[in-house]
């Protein structure tokens, strides 16, 4: 970028909605992985018609453009890969419109998630899909990654609740995709050539999601089994019973000692523990349930069962479940955590693959993730100053990117491909596959502007 | 298509898997809509390898090529609109793999959509889609037209469930998309491309679904309201009251009437009727669910309520919302049945304008569908024989489409676009979206093989 662009830039947004001092570009050439890259500069639009300006712009002058929501991505998808000028959708953060009746929200791409659920509390809905930086993160994001979450068991992932987005795209023209209606067979589904896209396709300036009507009702049980093969097969019981558990997650031995030594919860030495929600709009919807978990989790010997009887005894047993990061972080200075998925009767071969692949290599790791969907997330603890423990880490982690695909998995259940995982792309996808979504990038981004690099889309 | 071409697609399939007898061509030149056109040749392909090469052939002598379920489609979608080989996927009808635990079917796509339910039955699992025509249609329709049903409120539509595919590119690449697992968020999404495509970006020749376990307790309600007002103002306080019902279907006083005087029903003379069915794995869920919806009718003053006490009951009611169609359709010898949507709180005002468009219009009409995700089937009977009417009817359909795109509603809910929409197409998406739809259409299938004529793509 020249400085002329930067004040084309400054026209279009106005003077204080734009930076190039080193210190805002150092903030924006990282986000949750451990890329980096600085951009040139960063701007606030304020609508799509800015952004659309931008485009055009970029494309003239050829610089590219990264749109940014909180920076939370595990995968390096909103580093500047190549510089260029990063959007930080910060200024876009109105809910337009909540329409219960409808069961839809309009809402601009910078909002985040958790301000969505406060607005929506109040009507008894809410946004099914629950990513754990929920916090912070941006419904933009959330989009652009597909994001998940511990509910996706039952409730699915961002995807399903997408019914139309505004994009503006490479070229600068704005379009709207699907319909604001609850179902919709018309047309070739440009929505969803936008979702998961990571940027690399359009800026997401408008979103309709799907909402919910929220479960009342809820019930939570744990057990823990000295073999991963019982605690598999019970997983695959809680499958065949007839119920859909809202939330079924796994955590292995590793895990399990570090939550015991670092967080000094009271477990026992197992091989592994389920912990299980069930949810409905009656007591007796989850209650019976939870009884078909807990008939489950006996038929496979567990070796305790462990059943909340109370909203206090329930948050006990899930705030075990979310010390685990932190609990594993403090090991190390830096961390590696990773979201590959499988089949879910694969769940027990990839732990144990997992835990081959990593035991004895000096590197102390977790593993746990969402059973009822097959996700997990194996956390590899390391210290980033020393290059060859980062080098030593990153080829157990190619190790755990070829065990997922051969075992019929995917490279990302829930965060997507950015940077990080580029490399691996064509392990899980045919070389058609490849050469299909580079097409679709080409096409609609022949100069390559939109967040360059991610996906191994330009290779 | 020349001779010669015809004996290379003998060789590829075998002679006996092949026809250009006029009786089977006549067969193939219909659908369930008013449009045809007669193809040139049919192809009954044994697998994917076979479509490859059949696409190579397309592709070198340039003949168009459409790809044909059960032909169920309500829109011309498989109508050869410009001749060609049409391939019937009638051999490929095996369900290949269901694997229950990890809660997924892998089936061809000529395996007709009840068969997989049957199939599936023993195990207590469904795929939640109910498409009308689902005794005959073949999930490959169904993944190609996105098709819904009237469980559609609270389960989605197939798009919901598609996890992979296996696809024929047009120029006979074969392409795997998408990931056995429950959730991926790798790579641009390639599946949803396809899904709704209608046959013109690829042949669908493999289909992995997600599957739920089945709600094992219903209940049903019924009741009439002497208003729409009243009627579209129960539908809203449902949507309010915390529940979300399976089925939430709606039909208005022709409907009722026709019902009265064809089938014999036994119906109020009223404005509107709600049929519910609320769902569980529980009694006590749905009841729960019902009693809300009780309520909602009685707060809106609904002349009468009635609940279905027992499974024979229930019966009884749904038989009347079956009995609709025929009833209605043998009023005169042709009907045009359409498939508009619009936001759930609009359906009141799409009733009413329907009826305002085609009330004292010397044609018999009805109007229902689903309310719980705004879907309205509006059909019009006629005498196709009297070029008159048939331009006339038309015309009505042709305001309907504005009134429903005025709404902020969708051509289609579930029927997909084929020819019969594909002139309204413009209503609905903006130009940047048709620009978008035809450069996937030309940039994936530049010579226009694939199921040309078909969304107003190739305009």
């Amino acid at each position: 970028m020249e400085q002329r662009d930067k004040e084309a830039i400054k026209r279009i947004v106005g003077e204080e909605h734009f930076t190039d001092e080193l210190i805002d570009l150092v903030s924006y050439s990282y986000d949750g992985s451990d890329h980096n890259h600085r951009p040139e500069a960063a701007a606030y639009p304020a609508d799509s018609e800015q952004i659309s300006r931008i485009m055009r712009l970029a494309n003239e002058r050829r610089f590219p453009v990264i749109p940014r929501g909180a920076g939370t991505s595990m995968t390096g998808s909103v580093v500047p890969a190549k510089g260029g000028l990063v959007l930080d959708m910060v200024r876009m953060n109105r809910i337009l419109n909540i329409r219960v009746p409808d069961r839809q929200v309009v809402v601009q791409p910078g909002v985040v998630y958790a301000a969505l659920q406060k607005a929506l509390a109040p009507s008894g809905f809410c946004f099914p899909p629950d990513p754990a930086s929920g916090k912070v993160c941006t419904l933009g994001g959330n989009v652009a990654t597909n994001a998940g979450g511990i509910r996706g068991a039952k409730y699915g992932v961002t995807r399903d609740y997408v019914l139309a987005l505004e994009v503006v795209l490479p070229d600068g023209r704005i379009v709207h995709t699907g319909s604001k209606c609850m179902k919709s067979s018309s047309g070739l589904d440009l929505t969803r050539i936008f979702v998961g896209s990571e940027g690399v396709l359009g800026i997401i300036t408008e979103i309709t999601l799907k909402i919910n009507p929220k479960p009342t009702a809820f019930r939570t049980a744990m057990a823990s089994f000295e073999t991963l093969r019982q605690a598999g097969q019970a997983v695959t019981d809680i499958m065949h019973s007839g119920i859909l558990p809202s939330v079924l997650e796994i955590m292995e031995e590793n895990t399990i000692r570090v939550l015991r030594e670092k967080s000094g919860a009271d477990l026992p030495e197992v091989a592994a523990l389920l912990l299980v929600e069930t949810d409905g709009y009656t007591e007796g919807e989850a209650e019976y349930a939870v009884e078909k978990v807990v008939a489950a989790f006996q038929d496979n010997d567990a070796k305790t069962v462990s059943r909340a009887g109370s909203q206090e005894e329930a948050e006990k047993l899930w705030a075990i479940r979310r010390a685990v990061g932190s609990a594993a972080g403090s090991l190390r200075p830096n961390n590696l955590s990773e979201d590959v998925t499988v089949p879910i009767s694969k769940v027990p071969q990839l732990l144990e693959g997992i835990q081959e692949i990593m035991t004895g290599q000096g590197y102390p790791f977790v593993i746990f993730g969402h059973a009822g969907d097959g996700n997990l997330h194996p956390k590899i603890m390391f210290d980033g100053s020393d290059p060859k423990q980062a080098r030593e880490v990153h080829l157990l982690i190619d190790k755990v990117f070829q065990l997922t695909c051969d075992l019929g998995g995917t490279l990302s259940g829930e965060h997507g491909i950015g940077l990080a995982k580029a490399p691996y792309m064509h392990l899980e996808h045919d070389a058609v596959a490849m050469e299909l979504m580079r097409l679709l990038k080409n096409t609609l981004d022949p100069h390559n502007l939109l967040n360059p690099g991610k996906m191994a889309l330009d290779q």
